[in-house]
C-alpha cells in the first residue's frame, strides 16, 4: 500500500500538512467494545503539545482531537476510528521567504526533489505537526492494551545533549515539561536550554521507552518481528537517526556468556535482550532507546541552495523547538504502543488452534 | 499479510527450516528484461556461506542456489522467481538433547510459547541459515539497482568485539574472512577469535553498510520512510539490536550548526543524516550500522528451563559461529539492497505525472 | 491491513457511518501535480446525492466535499489527500424503534453477530452512505486517468427489474435520475417506480460501466488481476451480487471459435473478453456489469429476529431508496476508476527496465 | 505487496511456469498444531490432474506434492509452508511454431504488451499449469477450517455449454470426470465433448461452488468483504468471466420482498443472499457460482498477429482443454478454501475484546 499507513490489522493512516486545513488519521481494525471517548486521547495530545513552556516552540495549538466514527453509545463498533484535528495558528507568512530556499538538514530538498514540488508552510508534511495524529491514534493503542493485557508504554527522556539522565523515577516524569525522570536534574536541562536558545542553536537528545506486562509470543518471524516493527516505527518518527532494543550497541562488546539472558523457575535473571528474542516477545519489559537529531530550523545562518541551484545563506526564524527530543516522549510511546497492539491482534487471529470461530 | 515476506513492490517471501529439506524464497516483482542466472548470486552465498574458515561454524554447506522460474533465455520475464537451495548436511542428532531445553538466549523458548510446539532441530525457522535465502534475493535487488541506476551496495565488519576497525580500504574486504576492510588487523581478529573459541564463548559485532549512486527521492513518507525500511530490514537479521543512519546515536550530543548538511552547487559539505532526509534519499551514500549480539550458542553452561519449566543446565554442542557477525556483511549488504529496490519501483510507480503508460 | 482500504499504490481508506458527525477517506498514492479543486469532485457527488428526484431516498444531503490536505496551490503535492464530508441531515429518530430489530435482508444481524453492537442509525457502517466518499476518491482517479492517459471511465443503467435498455445513447445518460441510455424509456422507468412506490416494494437493477482508451499491460497476475481486482471493487458495493468482465455468464454457452478476438494489423475483430485477457489490460475496452439486489428496508412487513432472538416482525419506515441500482451508476464508475488507476501506477512501478529513476 | 500474493492472515504467494522446471507457493500464517501431510493434499491434485480421461489434455502429470517446510513431526508449526511439483512433461517443441505468434484469446499478447516478452512454452506463467498450486494451498485450508471450524467446501459441474445440470447428488459428483452432480447425464456430456473433440472447437461452462458450517461473522467491510474477496478469488482463476454470490444476476428482476431472507428463531426461511449479508457471513451455506469461457487453444485456424504485428493464421496444435471448466471445480472449492480461511483468521484477530492474549 501507500506510505501513510502503518499496522496490518490495527492500522493507522495519517493525512495533514502544518499549515493545512487540518491533520487526521483513520484508526482501521480497533476491536469493538473498547471504551473510548475525546478526553482518553486529549491527554497525550496535551504532553506533546507546542507552546507549554518555554523551551519548545511558542506556536500556539489547542490540539482538541475530535472522534468522527467509529464510536457509538462510549465504545467503539469495530468500524473505522476518525481522528480529526484542526489547525488554528497557521503564520504562514513566516515561511514566504524561504519558500524557494531549502533549509539546510531539513526535507525541504528532498521533497522538492521526489514531487517535483512542495509545501513549503512550515514544512508541509514533514512537519513534526503530523506527530499529533500519531500520538492520538497512540491513545487507543494505550488503552487496548492496559484494558485487554494490562500493558503499560511509558517514557522518558534519557539524554539532552550533554545532559546524561542516569535515575529514572517515574513518579517525576510528567511533573516536568522535559519528561525527565530525575527531578533534581531538571534546573540543570533549565540551564542549558536557556543557554542553547540565546545561541540560536539546538541540540540532539535520547528518549527511552518501555512496555511492561505484555505475554510471550508476540511477534510474526521472520520479517515481521516484533523488534524489525518497532525499529522501523521509531525511525519513522521525525529526527530520529538510530534505534536499539535491549542493550542496543553495546552487544558489540558482550560475550555469549554476558549476554544471554539466563532462565529459572522464578523468570528470567536478567533483560540484556530487551524483551525480544528470536523476533517474539518473551514476556520481560520492552526496552527502546532512540536517537534524535538536533533539528536544523534554527537562526544561525546556514549555506544552502534555492530551488534554481543558487547559493543562498539559510537563516530560519518562524517558531521552532531547539530540542524537538523535548516533545519526542509521548510521539515514541505512541509508535511503540500501535506496534504492539498490531502485534496483539495478529498474534491472536494467526496463531494456535482456537474453536472460538 | 503474513509475517514471512517483505517489501511491497519488490517482495521477497521465504521459507524453510536449518534442518528441513530446503529453503527457499520467492522473489516477485522483479521488472523483465533483467540478465540473470544462478551464477550471478552464488558469489555472495559463498561469501556467506559456512564452513569456509575455522573461525565459522563447521557445518558444510555448498549452497547451491537454483532459479526455479521466472527467468526465460536468460533474463527475468516479470514473473515471480523461485529460487531454492537444498540443505545437505543436517545433522539432527546434535539437537537431539536440547530437544526439551530452552537455550538461555535463543529463540527456542519464545517460539515455544507463541506457536505451542518448535522444530527444536537447528533452531528450525529461527535459525540463520534462513539468511542464505536472503543473501539470494539481495543478488537479484544488487543486481538491478547496479544495471538501472548504477547503484553500489557494500559493506564491511567495523568491530568485533574490543576490535575496532577504523581505516576502511574497499579493495580488502573480500580478501579475509572477516569483511574486515583493514588488511593489517585481520591478524589480531584472527587471534581474538582463536582465544574467544578456546574460552567456548561468544562475542557481538558491529557491521557497516553503505550505498552510493542513488538518485534523490527514494522513500515514502510518512511511516515507508527509507529510513525506516531499512531500520526494519536491518533489524529482522538474527542477533541484530540496533540499528544506525549517518551519524546515528552521535547526533545526541551534536548541535544543529554542527549536524546540518550544508548544501552548495557543488554539493553537500558533509553527510551527517547518513543520505536520507526526511525519509527520503539525498542522493548522498546512504550510511547504515548495525549490533549483532554474541549468539547464545556456546558451550559453556547456562542456567535455563526445559518445557516442563523445571530448571536444566545447558549447554550447546554442535557447530555454531563464535561470532555471528563475521558472516553478516553480505546479509546486511542483502537487506539494503532489497529495500532499496522496493523504494526504486515504488518512487517510479508512485512519483510524477508520467505519459508514458 | 484492515478492512477499510482498496489498493496498493492508490490507496483509499475510509471512514464514516451513516448519522455520525462526518464521512471521510483518505487519498494516498495520488501523483503529485494533478490540478485538483473540489469542484472537480463535487460533479459526481451530486450525480450520487440522494433527494435529487421523487425516485430516490428523500434524506437531504448537500455532500459538500473538503479537501483537507495532499492540494497546495491548486495541484496534488503527493501528500496524503484528507476529503471529508459533513452528515448534515441525521434523523435517527427513525430508527429508535428497529434499535434492537434486525431488518431482514440486511447487515443489521451480520455487524451484530460479528462485533457484538451495532451503530443501529441508519444502518451505522453498513450504510450506502459511506459510498460517497467513493465516489469522491473515484473523481480523482478518472481526473487524473484522463489528465494521465485519455482513460474515459463512464456507466449507465442497463435494466430496472423487468425493463431491460438495450439501446446506448451516451449524450442522454445525465440528461435524468436514472442514467438510463435511451431516453424513450424514461417514462416507463417513472411509470414503474411510481407503481413500486406504492406498492411499498424495492426492486433490482443491472449497471454498466467501461473504460475506453487505456493501453495494453495495465494488471498483474496471477492474483492481482486487473479483472480480480474489478471484481472485488464491485462486488465491495453495497447491494452488488454479480460481476460480469465482457460478455460474462454468456461465455457458458460459447465455443471458442465464437468467443476468442481475432486480431489483424488494424486491432481486434471483437472484444468478448471486455479489455482483459490473462488478467492483463488488452487496450480495447473495458467492459463490466453488475446486479444490485433490490433493498430490504420496505414498509411491507417481514418476518425477523431481535437482538434477543424472539420473532418481530420488522417494518421498515424511514427514507430509503426503492432501488438502490438507480444512483449506483457513479459509484460503479469510482470503483472501475480507482481500480484502474492503481493498476496505472503498479505498471509504472513494476514493469519494465527504466532509466529514469 | 506484488501480483502474485493472496490474502492477508492466511498468504498464499505462488511461482512457476507451464514449462519451467517445478511450480510451487509459500503458504503463510497457517497456525501451528494442524496434522499435515502430502497425502492431505494430493487428492485434490489428483482431481484436478490433467490426462485423467480422454476428455482433458492428454498432458501427463504425476503432479505430486512436496511439503518442504512448515511442517515437523507431523503437524504445522506456524513456518511458512514451501510446496513444490516438479514439471515432468515439459513438450517444449510443440510451442517452437507459435513462439512469435500471439494466440487470439489468449494471455500471449498482453503479457508480450506488458512485459516487452514473455514464455511462449505454454503460455508461461499464464498457463493454468498455476492451479496445481492453488489447489494445494487450498487443501490446507480446507482441512484448517474443517479440523477447527467443521467447515465443508464442495463444488461441482453447473452446465457445460448447453447442457444445464439442475439435480444435485453430492455423493457422483467425484464418480465422473466432469465433477457432474446428477449421474444420468454424464453420458450426454461424453457424447457432447467428443463431438467437439471432433469439430476441433472449445466450450463454455459453468460451475458451482459452496462452503457449509462457517459461523456468522466472516467478512471485514467495506472493503476487504468476504464476498468481494471471493469475486477477487474466483477471477483470478483463469478463463473466469462472471461471478455470482447467492441468486447473482437473478436479483435485478427480484423485489425486496422476495428477495430479503426473512428470519425465525429456527433460522433464516430462504438464501437468496447466498450466506454473505452487508460483506460478512450470516452462518448460512455460502454460494457461489462461476462462467468459464472455452479456451481458445483450438486447432481451427484464427486470424491474429506475430510479434512483428502482422497478419498470421494462428492454428494451436499441442495438448489443450476443450473445456477448461472440466477442472475447474476442485480450483474453485480451492479458492474459496483460502479467502475463508484468511477471513476465519483475521476475524479471530480483529473482533472482539479477548483475554487470552
Amino acid at each position: 500500500m501507500s506510505g501513510n499507513s502503518i499496522g496490518k490489522l490495527f492500522t493507522v493512516t495519517s493525512f495533514g500538512e502544518s499549515h493545512g486545513l487540518a491533520i487526521g488519521c483513520i484508526v482501521d481494525g480497533c476491536p469493538p467494545g473498547l471504551p473510548l471517548s475525546e478526553e482518553d486521547l486529549q491527554g497525550d495530545l496535551d504532553r506533546r503539545r507546542p507552546g507549554t513552556s518555554r523551551h519548545t516552540t511558542q506556536r500556539r495549538e489547542p490540539d482538541q482531537v475530535k472522534i468522527l466514527s467509529g464510536v457509538f453509545e462510549g465504545v467503539t463498533t469495530g468500524a473505522p476510528i476518525g481522528l480529526m484535528i484542526e489547525n488554528a495558528d497557521q503564520r504562514s507568512k513566516d515561511y514566504a521567504k524561504i519558500a524557494t530556499q531549502f533549509r539546510p538538514g531539513h526535507a525541504d530538498y528532498t521533497y522538492f526533489k521526489k514531487y517535483g514540488l512542495r509545501d513549503y508552510r512550515g514544512g508541509g508534511r514533514s512537519s513534526a505537526r503530523e506527530t499529533a495524529m500519531r500520538v492520538a491514534a497512540g491513545g487507543i493503542a494505550k488503552k487496548y492494551l492496559q484494558a485487554q493485557y494490562g500493558v503499560l508504554v511509558r517514557g522518558y527522556l534519557a539524554q539532552l545533549g550533554p545532559v546524561r539522565i542516569d535515575k529514572v523515577d517515574w513518579s517525576v516524569v510528567n511533573t516536568n515539561p522535559f519528561f525527565c525522570p530525575d527531578a533534581n536534574r531538571v534546573p540543570e536541562l533549565e540551564a542549558y536550554m536557556d543557554g542553547l536558545r540565546k545561541e540560536g542553536d539546538s541540540i540532539g537528545a535520547r528518549v527511552n521507552v518501555e512496555a511492561t506486562g505484555l505475554p510471550a509470543g508476540w511477534g510474526e518471524p521472520i520479517f515481521d518481528r516484533l523488534d524489525a516493527d518497532i525499529a522501523a516505527a521509531m525511525m519513522s518518527i521525525n529526527a530520529v537517526k538510530a534505534v536499539e532494543i535491549g542493550d542496543g550497541f553495546a552487544v558489540v562488546e558482550q560475550k555469549g556468556t554476558q549476554h544471554r539472558d539466563e532462565m529459572t523457575p522464578e523468570g528470567f535473571l536478567s533483560n540484556h535482550a530487551g524483551g525480544v528474542l528470536g523476533g517474539i516477545s518473551s514476556g520481560q519489559d520492552i526496552r527502546v532507546s532512540i536517537a534524535l537529531k538536533p533539528t536544523s530550523s534554527i537562526r544561525l545562518p546556514g549555506r544552502s541552495l534555492n530551488e534554481a541551484g543558487e547559493s543562498v545563506e539559510v537563516i530560519t526564524t518562524g517558531r521552532h523547538d531547539p530540542c524537538v527530543g523535548i516533545r519526542a516522549t509521548p510521539i515514541a510511546e505512541a509508535m511503540l504502543a500501535i506496534v504492539l497492539m498490531d502485534h496483539a491482534l495478529r498474534h491472536r487471529g494467526q496463531n494456535g488452534m482456537d474453536a472460538s470461530g
